[in-house]
């Protein structure tokens, strides 16, 4: 069943077409992942945060990478990471013209 | 600028197809809100969780909505509301196939 998956955590930059071009290899081996349908980048600059919104095929796979993007953010000495996993309710998506 | 809008709650149901039943009227209203690009329903039957991913055509109507709906959850008995607001780096987003 298709898995949200967010993530957020505090950040400290860099922002913008900086963090574009910091992060853009890191962005491609995650196009890889297995599982994923897509992942929307966040920032805001003003609260110091970042993260992500994940569509992923299966649970299964969503919960494999929660763990390993979860590491990984730990590895760069990010803190106070939330990540929360949903279902997504595909019927009222729809009414509100979600991209599933 | 596109603004991404997260929230998520302390939820006790109903889940599923019930849910849907329940807040398609309400989905129905939140389609028409001004400057509303889509909206994502997101549900945790086991985790007592729920909320919802919008993108939203700009900042200010992003900003108009959360406070509307952080008070009609309110006023629904909702307590525990985490509502974060972010902007969108749409470069990585696009190599990770995000529907923006």
């Amino acid at each position: 069943m298709t898995t949200l998956l967010q993530f957020d955590f505090p950040f400290d930059g860099p922002w913008g077409a900086r963090m574009t071009e910091a992060l853009s290899g890191l962005a491609e081996d995650i196009a890889a992942e297995n599982g994923l349908i897509w992942k929307i980048w966040t920032e805001n600059e003003v609260e110091h945060r970042a993260g992500g919104i994940y569509l992923f095929a299966d649970e299964t796979n969503a919960a494999r990478y929660a763990a390993r993007h979860k590491a990984r953010l730990e590895s760069f000495g990010v803190t106070g990471i939330v990540s929360r996993s949903f279902s997504v309710n595909a019927e009222l998506s729809a009414i509100t013209r979600a991209p599933l």
